[in-house]
């Protein structure tokens, strides 16, 4: 993405990450995840044409690389670059807001949360 | 908002806000803006449909509370709730977040950023 609806930190960031799935994603990869398939498994159930789309589009961002992991098929793992990591502070603030405001939701391991 | 993609705080708070433009109009409650009129102004141009759609999807979620501020015609304000207000630790580090790694976007005013 090169062009962003205005230099505020906070539309840009949104032009970025700014939809229903990319942070979910994200989620994954913080928290151990690397593998088209294990994406799939998440309770959210992305679908795979949103899979594909966003980890594409993560990737031309730069939050995420990838690397092959097996040849025949071709299958690529994916991790983190510290750009993509870098946005675990957020994370972090969403699950204190969601674990206050909304009841029901899960609360996070420690290791996910701590400072 | 009822139902939610499962019991993660991330997935949930996605479900109310994970979208380009509630946390734009978000952003301009908090640093001062409260009517239609105000947040048509900001520089990323919001068109009018989504504006409005916006302000009633975070009315019904709990972000925020409208009141008339004039009669002929009928004009509203709108301001934060608490739960709202609460999502402001969120757009602190995504300020953070892109002013680190995106070149160029603005730095906000120091009180916008302070814990």
């Amino acid at each position: 993405m090169t062009a962003y609806r205005s230099p505020c930190p906070i539309a840009t960031t949104l032009d970025i990450v700014g939809d229903r799935w990319t942070l979910v994603i994200l989620r994954d990869l913080l928290t151990g995840k690397s593998r088209y398939s294990e994406f799939l498994t998440s309770p959210e159930r992305i679908t795979t044409n949103i899979l594909a789309d966003r980890l594409e589009k993560m990737e031309a961002a730069g939050l995420i690389e990838r690397s092959p992991y097996q040849q025949r098929p071709l299958r690529h793992a994916y991790r983190l670059t510290d750009m993509g990591r870098a946005l675990h502070p957020m994370l972090r603030e969403m699950c204190r807001w969601a674990n206050r405001y909304v009841p029901g939701t899960w609360t996070p391991p420690e290791s996910f949360v701590r400072e």
